[in-house]
């Protein structure tokens, strides 16, 4: 049976799935953590999404992923309302030890990504797997966490919550990273008592037609996203629009510049004067001259300007 | 110069891509258009894109699609707004002689989509291709067809446009076939003058928060997607996605079967009573049982009583 | 009944596939085609594959194709051993005009690729198109287009066969132009009465340990893809390979300056010579400038003192 | 300086990756090895490639990893001739400790896959992760593991050797597991230095025909992989065709019942009556009713009959 505190749990405002800082070694710089959560308050996000593709989880040990979670708890706590932690790894062995630690350090919700190297083919082996990452964090809120252009899983969502919401007492919702809206409107027809959050910085426009509750993205896009959802909910989709082609004309520039999804976070924090670090290989550490490049561009779409305005 | 007739061109409601109905030997069953076209006018269609992906129009050779392209003008004059001629073949050679012929007689506008065996892999390219199939009709409106996943092509259709515009003093707008849909934001953004068409049966309601201004279906979602419009025209997004929930739930019943576009949509027009045949090989013909079995799933999901109903 | 000329048809000796000799308007060059057929039989070819994919058939008309396999009759009559005429286009209506056509005007065999938009999802209606194909040139020795990275149709080619030789009197074997091997070991050890010809520059010597009887190339590998098989069918292997290395060095060459497959083969055409013109449309053309640098490149893996060499 | 035993680092005869015996707990069945590795030497197999795809290895922790290849040296040093461990993970850290164990067990050779979630998009990226991943087993010959259609790296692997030489003092060669015949050709004519490994069980003449010294195969394939090379060291090419021919029938078998990598290898080891376990989620475990299936067709094949046939 599902906990009280699980069938109550929800989510208010925009969750963002924070960097890890590496140091000049490329160990964790646990000290920035504290000025990075300031930021991204600053930046009008609510909620934490840790240790997820940005947060270079897999890039990770197991022990650095304990410990980053735990920092996370330490300098969040107080600041956000919720902090999701995310314990996808290539194996259930590792998912099931970070999801215990999760739930032990007393994380608000936990998510899980399936391995991308040899993938579930069937549905009962993803539900399966899921569950089995799930039942070691058995009093904490689980996601399934879908981005299936970077694992290769074709499997469909509505019927993994249709066979997983038996087997998964703690079974709360869905991250969805993939460019399939089809695929979201089903499950959000299919499954109103799950919580549907888009996991991309570019699309929530379209998730909260269709009744998305928030997105995870990058928390310099904050403001522009909650403006995005301020207009849309008054009803002034032009203005959601324009809002939310703020956050295309920032993805535009990084594909221009063939940005990795952790490095393109990482060097805009650094623009933005926070001493991040580079990620670490295989992803592409940035040059200086190309560090130069990116805030030329971020200059020309206006980045610097309206990062932080709120709308009035 | 753009003429003043395309300059001051617009399209309102629903457009449908009508199959192109083929008797027992395979050939073109022209006794059946008259009819065919009434029943999509009693489906709530305004007006028709001919001799598309639907329509099985490269299944086809030039003279079949140029007399079907005359038969829809003879039987759909009166009944539609609007005429689109689809143009694309997979070489400009014949691409020019429909779009001459499709000018020649009335067409209200031409669409075209490139090769998809040697496809365009420089931008220069892909709007030089395009700019030629368009100077033969330089009195007609004109809309590219942008269909990714059945051509292969992956270059910027914002970056199109914005090269083509001044190259191709008809172009008029886009049909959007495609998941992508910060690609459509991006257009709608950046080129406001363009007519934009969404070219799914699913995606309707998200090219309406991002400004699209109508869709181009299967007839037998006309009344489905004409709610779904209202709806959201009038401020009411719950019943606007319970709306396009119908779509969708025929595009689960579609993929269950592993339907094909134009095989499918045959097979349900014949289930609704329409004798418009088989496609042509190598798209799937469909089997009496197929048949039978498609008819129950139809019936699971309420398909026959609700593709006639309108919105009160 | 296969008829007794089909049962003894077999081949000797490479294949080229011309290119299309276009002329400045873009209308196919017919007077260079003596010359071309000159060039090639210097080359050391013993037989033609015309209209194929480098011959740009797809973006040729219909009537246009018939012109060019007349012309290719006439001039190579006398100087190949074999002349088979593709025959694939986008449906089976303008393919089999072409069949007809290429019986009629004696090739020695046909070929036919599927189509590429529509595709066969299905073994049955796969080998039922081509089937059809097939019957407008009754007593035309047969062969399938395989070439899976350009259609997307991942069939079984030996299930193809298993199904296909009972219903396809005419068919006599494949051109394999795709990356698995094991593909066509299957096809060689299940059905040893077909003629296997490799489809590519740069596999041959592994198609010849498998069996193959010979490969499909661009005319200006004749010499060092006759010098391979004449190594390899002498047992000397490692002469073999450093001889096809000469064909991956030119494929090395191609890729970095991301050349297509018929515009590729004119560009090093017209380096050598012979004025062949520029692909249609959406294949690049090649500006004067990107010329020059194909020509140093090729100067750098000595492809002009090699090219012409044979075989002591 | 390269020392001098990688120096003269070679090696004979096949290669087998095993697999990871697990009991019904799910846990290593450390019991299973001793007589697993007499069968694996009663198939023919001279070297081991331990902790590899087939061995489930990104299914395990790092200290399971450990364990594994401490067993396998155990019962494997007196019966092998070279014992080569993986140390692939989804990270330098991970890798870095399990390169440093190896060496300190006295692996003979550590080889490395890179990741496949936050894949390697440039060239330098990909050789400094696998340079660091070899700096920290510095006395041990090191090969890259290249599985391209599992990790999604399309990065030269010639281009690889030629930037990794350098950097890389104890780069030793390839396992290359791709069905691109021409990058292996590539990279045996540019680095004849270098030790090439096919790592697939139906491609071997081929990889032969280009120069590759061995093959990394399932054990159950150990006789028909040697026959297959003895006959085409031989110059009997028929017969090597006929040879492998056989590990494309089991291949096909593996296809059309869809099996994985890892659980194709252990249900087939299970027929053979080695209680190698099922494989860990999300790869599908077999059922009953599955595992007698697949015994029909094994049996349909001959496998039971030919797999022990050594060639006179």
């Amino acid at each position: 049976m599902t906990s009280p505190n699980i069938a109550s749990w929800t989510i208010n405002g925009l969750v963002t799935a924070p960097v890890t800082p590496f140091n000049e070694n490329g160990n964790v710089n646990f000290d920035l953590f504290d000025s990075y959560a300031g930021q991204i308050k600053d930046h009008g996000i609510k909620n934490l999404f840790v240790n997820g593709t940005t947060g270079e989880a897999l890039s990770m040990t197991v022990d650095e992923r304990k410990s980053v979670a735990e920092k996370w708890m330490e300098v969040g706590k107080s600041r956000f309302e919720k902090i999701i932690v995310h314990v996808g790894t290539g194996n259930y062995m590792e998912s099931m030890q970070l999801a215990k630690h999760a739930e032990s350090i007393g994380a608000d919700g936990i998510a899980c990504v399936a391995p991308s190297y040899l993938i579930p083919l069937r549905m009962e082996d993803y539900v399966n797997y899921i569950a089995k990452v799930a039942s070691a964090a058995p009093n904490t809120a689980f996601f399934l966490y879908d981005i299936n252009f970077l694992t290769g899983i074709n499997l469909s969502v509505t019927e993994f919550f249709k066979k997983a919401k038996s087997q998964i007492p703690t079974l709360k919702g869905l991250k969805h990273t993939s460019p399939q809206l089809d695929s979201i409107h089903r499950v959000l027809t299919d499954h109103p008592d799950m919580i549907m959050m888009m996991g991309t910085n570019d699309l929530f426009l379209e998730g909260l037609v269709l009744g998305c509750k928030t997105t995870i993205c990058d928390s310099f896009l904050g403001h522009v996203l909650s403006n995005t959802k301020e207009a849309f909910d008054k009803g002034d989709v032009g203005r959601a629009r324009a809002c939310q082609k703020r956050a295309l004309d920032l993805m535009t520039v990084r594909r221009q510049m063939e940005l990795t999804v952790p490095g393109g976070s990482k060097a805009i924090l650094r623009c933005l004067g926070l001493a991040v670090g580079q990620p670490r290989l295989p992803v592409a550490p940035m040059t200086e001259s190309e560090e130069n490049l990116l805030k030329e561009f971020l200059k020309e779409i206006g980045f610097f300007e309206w990062y932080m305005e709120k709308l009035q």
